[in-house]
């Protein structure tokens, strides 16, 4: 079991990550690639102070070595869910499952934006992941809307298992999309069916399909761990980054503003060091 | 008159004053030179993300002049008391008085440490300021407290002008001490006086001064700015670093716990923004 897993491996899961690891704890980052973090496109960062005049990439870039240079492991796998179970957690980490005493999310800014049918359809047709639920398409016809680059991964993957894969993109540029995929320029208005998902709604028309796959870099937060409290669209922290629940810590841009490299580094440390104490108390019950 | 006063020159202040600088505020640190930082003595430092196997003393030296290089003036001298004007602040910077629209508190850690009777007789012989107070004690005898070796350069100004100087020194190596100083091994005990300072009681006897000078790297907060609240023994804030008092915020250490770099460069970062969005508001007022 691990420690501490923390969800998010931008600046404020990296900074918890480090001291995390020097204190000796058995931690673990689960996030995308240092490319998706907003901070890697910025031309040039002059406020995180240390580093004068980097670009985002180098930043993340250093941030990412710093790490793995001090034996900090990221996987660079999506956290689907994260159940509570008693005095630790449970992570579905593209159905893996991976248990952690605490958890700190420092899974960034989540778009809240949610589909006409989503919340009602989520589990019978809609899905947040495609190598958790992709078998349960075999032969079908799907949907996969994608939020980001990253998305195209899922669509490639479920174009081997399904019967017609159509792609919608909410970005510019197509990367690497499978050729037996259907692209559509399209506006997904609305997610209907009866017991399940019959198909989507578009701006432009209608699909008959069986499965809706969201595919977004981060799940919203509060599908991502249910319970937990939210001050407007951010996670309620107090000073200490302590969520409402025992052993989950919030770090970053996902407990709210300033949205700044130094306020998610500083969050990271301050979190982790009270993940620490509490696992010192834990151990000792 | 400023916009930012930044009392300390650590991580805390030198991060408030970048983005402040950079958000085109007129800003201004004062504070004791970096070497007096905590953080200057750590042999080591690993957990400051994007810094890796840096000694502090280099953290610091990269931290002042990142600040430096964006054009971050830093005064190397003692703010010895803030005082509520309104709607702005005047500082008592070794007896020049500076106005600023807001203040940013870094001071750091504070020793609270008071000796007996130093409440009581303070600005009646007990002074925090040997360029503010030493012209009151010319031609009579004072004794200095010196906190560390800073204190020396006040003692040296005293005598020049007092009629008798006496030095204890509450740290190990005198470094650079005025001849006719008399330094004395010594455990102060209590200040003793009627109106006025008649002495200072040692736990190895007593000597007769006018003037009792307690010289330390920090004024502790109680006395530096009346009104403030405090938690315990740190400065009360809220998640926006926000005090107590309208335009005043606090950063670093001086909050509290826990004492690293990354949070106080973070705090730093959020109590300059939210002292720039008071700004705009009062410049709309």
């Amino acid at each position: 079991m691990l420690d501490i897993a923390i969800i998010g491996a931008g600046p404020a899961g990296l900074s918890a990550a480090i001291t995390g690891v020097i204190r000796n704890k058995k931690v673990k980052v689960f996030g995308n690639p240092p490319s998706t973090s907003y901070i890697y496109k910025a031309e040039r960062v002059d406020n995180y102070i240390g580093m004068l005049g980097v670009s985002g990439k180098e930043m993340m870039e250093t941030f990412t070595s710093h790490a793995k240079d001090l034996g900090v492991e990221i996987e660079n796998k999506k956290v689907i869910e994260i159940f509570q179970m008693g005095n630790y957690y449970t992570l579905n980490v593209e159905n893996e499952f991976i248990e952690a005493k605490t958890v700190i999310l420092a899974n960034g800014l989540t778009k809240t934006a949610v589909l006409e049918g989503e919340n009602e359809f989520l589990g019978r047709g809609v899905s947040y992941c495609a190598t958790c639920d992709g078998p349960l398409y075999r032969g079908k016809a799907v949907v996969v809307i994608g939020d980001s680059i990253h998305a195209e991964e899922d669509a490639n993957y479920l174009a081997e298992v399904c019967e017609q894969v159509y792609y919608i993109p909410l970005y510019k540029e197509i990367s690497h999309l499978d050729g037996r995929i259907e692209v559509l320029k399209a506006r997904p208005k609305r997610i209907f069916g009866e017991q399940v998902v019959k198909g989507l709604d578009l701006a432009e028309g209608s699909l008959d399909v069986s499965g809706v796959f969201i595919i977004k870099d981060n799940i919203p937060t509060t599908k991502l761990l249910s319970g937990l409290e939210l001050d407007n669209k951010s996670i309620r922290v107090n000073r200490m980054m302590e969520t409402n629940l025992p052993g989950v810590y919030a770090a970053g841009d996902c407990t709210g503003k300033p949205f700044q490299v130094a306020k998610a580094v500083g969050e990271g440390s301050t979190a982790v060091l009270q993940a620490v104490s509490y696992l010192n108390t834990l151990a000792k019950a």
